[in-house]
């Protein structure tokens, strides 16, 4: 066997391995019995030092000294495995193993205070979350800033300043559109009546299907917080049901099928490999926003649910397929991310990278971060939280030490923009199929486009590829100026 | 830090990792899409890898030399340890990980094959998993014989030549009474209607409580076979339905209670040790089977259950409770092991062990197992298998590689008869309780003389400081003749 066989079969058993904590991850948030959430907690911990010495084992650093990787493929093979191995190297695996303990435990506790809606009962475990994530952060970065080097994590290569460019030319144009929307005198009327909860679920199922989501290699299940887990074979999505609210269950069930499905649609040459699994998570949100969004919330195919819903729940209360549209897209300044419409929703994101850039700082304590959150809420939404489950309690990701993931939100937003734009060039009939609620022309122009390439090229390369240009958010502004312009007459 | 301190802290995560592969194991029989099998099998290959590194992992022979244990729990949990140690020394991990592997494909077949009758669509996984498994009990056995060494895994210190004993003073009393009751001119009604799913689920889940299972610490799925998963904090338990049988459902789930029971009871202070677990799968299925028999399967028990089901289910068709206590006990002749009254049961255990045997020995090949099955079948019990569902593929073990399992049921009975007569002579008033469906007092019982200790004492050690005797097969057989000569008039 060459030294590229060698590090490539030890690197497999690591990705399973990887697949198996993904899996346990699943477990607890769907599954797992209350009272095993301190077991469950040892037993991440014991996986994580199993992960860590593999992905620190110098073997590693022998083998990626004398692989000689030939063709694109293989030489993208080892830059990704020797970027992890030099990541792994720099956390000690005592943290490594504390981080996965905590986190594991830190979940369970921050579900339980978001049903009390009592962010004095998460405060402690989130705070013992942020030290330790901030002690990795240090690990990592050596010199140089800690939110770079979290936000490495999920999108590598991109940096504090580069976001800060970005949502600084997106933020005037977003709050311009979001105060013309407000000054609006169109009325969109909001669905209000009760919608069954297995009737929700039915329907959830039919549009999972309907964005190409494969059953026989995933499964759908209910959690507090909508998420998607795993890769390759094997890609589980998760939804939830609000009884006023179906749309809440339907584009959590498009979003996370979004990302599961780039993870189902990576080439199985790479099954188990770096290349299978998303290049970067604002590329994964780029799939999941632009399912749920340029394409699950468009006119066309709005109207396809439409008759759906009727089929399923009977009268609406909506008078024609029109309104359901302005209905699906209603612009509601409420309190919850994943519930926003298109334009709050990026405000929403823009708080939390604010927020948790000063937690990692260290500008901003735990026990603060309640009041900092109502106060910026206010300022930003013209609203006072009313409870913390829709306030600082409604997101999962700080619980489990994902701090630097929030901005691949709207970095994602940004590339679904792109992408919708070029999408849209190249099929000029979209919408003739999506009418009929066949979306198979925009999701295997993806397939083709992004999945199929799994990690083989940088994210910039892959958007430009796709795209013919270097990303701007640009496309995403245009989108939701026409959209929203023409629903509220501005 | 102690070696003994060294010892035990390594051993705590490598039980930790055990429980991660279990949970796996539970996943792949409950949760995994069908899809995911192959992907499956080379995570637990990759599990398997891990654990059999730590189990073999040269610092235990080094603590082992140098612990200096005190008292019988450290000393007991040492002696654990080594034997493990010794056992996986004498694997190799190629074949150790091979293993893990096949079992995991196998079982996916022959839930396929069994669905579709087919036992050759099974026959070449089983040939695989059959040739493995004689591959690693050469390894264990060294000169000594190969079903021994297999024997040992699920029941240390047993031999195929004491089984032997056993069951041949067994054999004739079973078959003596099992041909008295079929000479017998009375006539033990069936239920004959059927009942709705969701009422076997409901009164499963209140028999399940009713016996005491914690599902704070555990949960209860639906699988193809009925099992019990896990250790500690999380256990986790199967079962079953069949429209027109609901005995399936309610003694499955007490059997698998039964086993649940035992590992949530064990001492808190042996979490994640070797003493933490069941000390053998015959005493485990002694827990089991008296839960489910001498206890669930009990007059007064049943005089219970007959009020719960008529209030569920309405008019059962059955005169009153003594006739249904009959009726549950009901000898019927049929066959499937799981659904087997208690005479006939142990007869299903006789058949498999001795087939089993000649498969190890290779006096039998895969090839010819089914034809071999069904004519021993009918040997023993006078009728032709009808379908491989009803015969050779209607466990789940083999497909498991689970080889020297099958006596441990028969075993199970023998140590469930040995602790009854005990519990009866302790509890005099115990059918009081147990005609208002309150099963504490014996479960009680239980969980004091035999689940806290898990794996502190042998076996025999266990059951005689419970009873006050060393084991024998006399107890078994006086009840049973009591109980069905009472019952047929005999």
């Amino acid at each position: 066997m060459t030294a590229y066989e060698e590090l490539m079969g030890f690197q497999r058993e690591t990705e399973a391995l990887g697949q198996v904590m993904g899996r346990l991850s699943w477990d607890a948030e769907t599954m797992m019995p209350r009272g095993a959430a301190e077991q469950r907690a040892e037993e991440m911990g014991a996986m994580d030092g199993v992960l860590h010495a593999r992905r620190t084992d110098p073997r590693i650093g022998a083998w990626l000294e004398a692989a000689e990787p030939e063709g694109p493929v293989e030489t993208r093979q080892v830059a990704l495995i020797r970027r992890g191995y030099e990541r792994s190297q720099k956390i000690p695996a005592d943290l490594s193993a504390a981080l996965a303990r905590t986190r594991s435990l830190s979940h369970r506790v921050w579900a339980e205070a978001r049903e009390n809606d009592d962010f004095a009962l998460f405060a402690p475990k989130l705070t013992e979350v942020l030290a330790l994530t901030r002690e990795m952060a240090a690990c990592l970065a050596g010199d140089g800033p800690l939110y770079d080097a979290l936000l490495d994590s999920y999108e590598p290569d991109m940096s504090e300043a580069g976001l800060e460019a970005m949502f600084g030319a997106l933020r005037p144009r977003l709050v311009d559109l979001r105060d013309r929307i407000m000054g609006s005198d169109r009325v969109v009327p909001a669905l209000d009546r009760e919608f069954a909860e297995a009737g929700q679920l039915r329907l959830s199922s039919a549009l999972a299907r309907a964005f190409g989501y494969d059953e026989s290699h995933g499964r759908i299940d209910k959690a507090v917080h909508p998420f998607s887990s795993g890769s390759g074979l094997d890609v589980r999505i998760t939804t939830r049901t609000q009884p006023r609210d179906p749309f809440n269950c339907f584009y959590s069930t498009i979003h996370e099928v979004g990302h599961a499905c780039y993870e189902q649609g990576i080439s199985r040459d790479y099954l188990l490999t770096p290349l299978g699994r998303g290049v970067s998570m604002g590329v994964h949100e780029s799939q999941s926003r632009i399912y749920e969004n340029q394409i699950g919330r468009s006119r066309a195919f709005t109207g396809w649910l439409f008759g759906q819903m009727q089929a399923e729940f009977g009268d609406l209360g909506i008078a024609d397929a029109e309104t359901f549209y302005a209905t699906v897209n209603r612009f509601s300044s409420g309190y919850i991310r994943t519930e926003a419409d298109e334009v709050d929703y990026n405000l929403h994101v823009l708080l939390r990278f604010d927020l948790e850039r000063d937690l990692v700082a260290g500008r901003l304590y735990v026990d603060d971060l309640e009041a900092a959150w109502n106060e910026r809420f206010e300022k930003d939404f013209g609203v006072a939280v009313d409870k913390a489950s829709n306030g600082v309690l409604q997101d999962v990701h700080w619980s489990e030490g994902y701090f630097g993931y929030f901005p691949t939100y709207t970095l994602g937003n940004v590339y679904a923009g792109c992408l919708h734009a070029a999408l849209r060039a190249d099929l000029p009939d979209l919408d003739a199929a999506l009418a009929a609620g066949d979306t198979s022309p925009a999701t295997g122009w993806l397939g083709e486009k992004i999945h199929r390439h799994g990690g083989l090229m940088t994210q910039s390369d892959l958007i430009e590829a796709a795209t013919g240009k270097a990303p701007t958010e640009a496309p995403l502004l245009d989108y939701l100026d026409a959209k929203f312009g023409e629903i509220y007459g501005l």
